[in-house]
């Protein structure tokens, strides 16, 4: 990558550094233990160890976990093009249950974009390669940047 | 309530059994904070206040938690007739944010029932009367019950 | 109602008319043979016979036309208030088949609503009262009315 | 292909079976144009043109018809393995209009597969590319095979 003033930014650096700008706003996240393992342009992939603390009556992990990691990759995913944008509608169809001890994937994938709305496949997944749920989110572009729209410097 | 054998127990009564129970077992309702305020045959309502573990970079309360609320909501709902049931499949619309401090109260009511699958609507509103999220869930009945199938003893 | 000047349309009044003026350019539904039964401000009934076109191979009646009266119930709803509005989203759950011969009715309900977004149910059922489908819509208010916003005459 | 007795039957080859079949039969997608372009395990690929019976009031496709393609599409991939299959539920995101004489094309693709239990995610495309709707489907399977398992005849 070039300094050249005016020069565009690099899709892929830019959602390398809004990841790293979100995550470290990201309470919720750093609470739960996820880690974000690779953020591009549309795309998202967050791991999540399934805790003591998101164990349910039945002995599973509560879908509260499992739908708050979708969503994380999702928002990861969506405001990777440094563009604000929340999701306003996820559907998410449980598969199988998720176990105590098991780290959960999800990754995030733009399955769509016109206008201000974008559609993104979320699919998490356990060590073993079952899938654990798969959900569908509808995005929304609001006002605003997540990091500052930097015109690289100019040369000296 | 009468001990006469034969005598069908009170829906509402076992609704509200279940719901006792259930609770009891809920550890993570209970480390959110949830509290159950009503439960009867296909309905429940649930509260849950949004704490500062529960905010997100935005400073609104993570759409995980919300979802966490609507889904316990259907679960005390459909597991309400004393038949084990399980959340399937959840599709969640935010409207309006949470903010830090508010008491978000869930309401899950059965819409239709055919065979084993059954579909609830849950609504969660805030204090001020907004709607912060409105869900449909599909729910799937499965073997068992969640409290013992009690026949009444007889008389001596 | 009064004809003042000033007063404001009865609400009621008003969806009867927007009902009356989609139900004159609903071409897709005449031909689906639909008929508009209520009207209300978020609210509408719609009747629809299942025809031998609307059968698919497995003499049920093929999804794609429970959807279409699903959602044209929708339209008819989320457009009574005489603001404009699309369905952006719809999740169908389709419980029990419908078959040939058999009206469905749906019934459309504003669940919630906030800024320009509001979402519906609406229950598909037949005549002997199982359900069909439920779904839930999310519909977005776009600019323009149905029918002119009339300021009723003054008085001579 | 051989026609060894006990050899398999060769997946691909299945699923173009199923489809021819299910295409004698699909009276609902031959009256509204639709065409059977590719069918493989797990995926299928419909097209459709946008006739003027489909057009409502606004002038664009009604929604129950790009639905009833996506949902046919869906209907295809999931019965590709030669086991019955049907849609539980469908989540359809509508992101632009559909115009006359446009054909749209649904491309419905296996997303995951648990137990009985399957989904899909299914795009409505148009002919310059742009997305019409995105849309998230949950199958079951069922009892039964579209054709007959048939063992090939041994060789004389």
């Amino acid at each position: 990558m070039t300094n050249l003033s005016q020069h565009p930014v690099d899709p892929d650096l830019l959602a390398t550094r809004v990841g790293r700008f979100m995550s470290s706003l990201d309470k919720v996240g750093q609470r739960l233990g996820m880690r974000l393992d690779e953020i591009r342009p549309g795309y998202s992939r967050i791991a999540m160890p399934i805790t003591a603390e998101m164990i349910n009556g039945h002995n599973i992990c509560h879908g509260g976990f499992t739908f708050a990691l979708a969503d994380t990759a999702c928002a990861y995913a969506c405001n990777s093009h440094n563009q604000n944008a929340l999701s306003q509608a996820l559907n998410i169809v449980f598969l199988t249950p998720g176990a105590l001890g098991e780290t959960l994937v999800a990754e995030a994938r733009e399955s769509a974009r016109a206008g201000r709305t974008a559609t993104y496949e979320i699919k998490v997944t356990a060590a073993d390669g079952r899938v654990v749920a798969v959900a569908q989110a509808q995005c929304r572009a609001v006002s605003g940047q997540m990091i500052a729209d930097e015109s690289p410097p100019a040369k000296a």
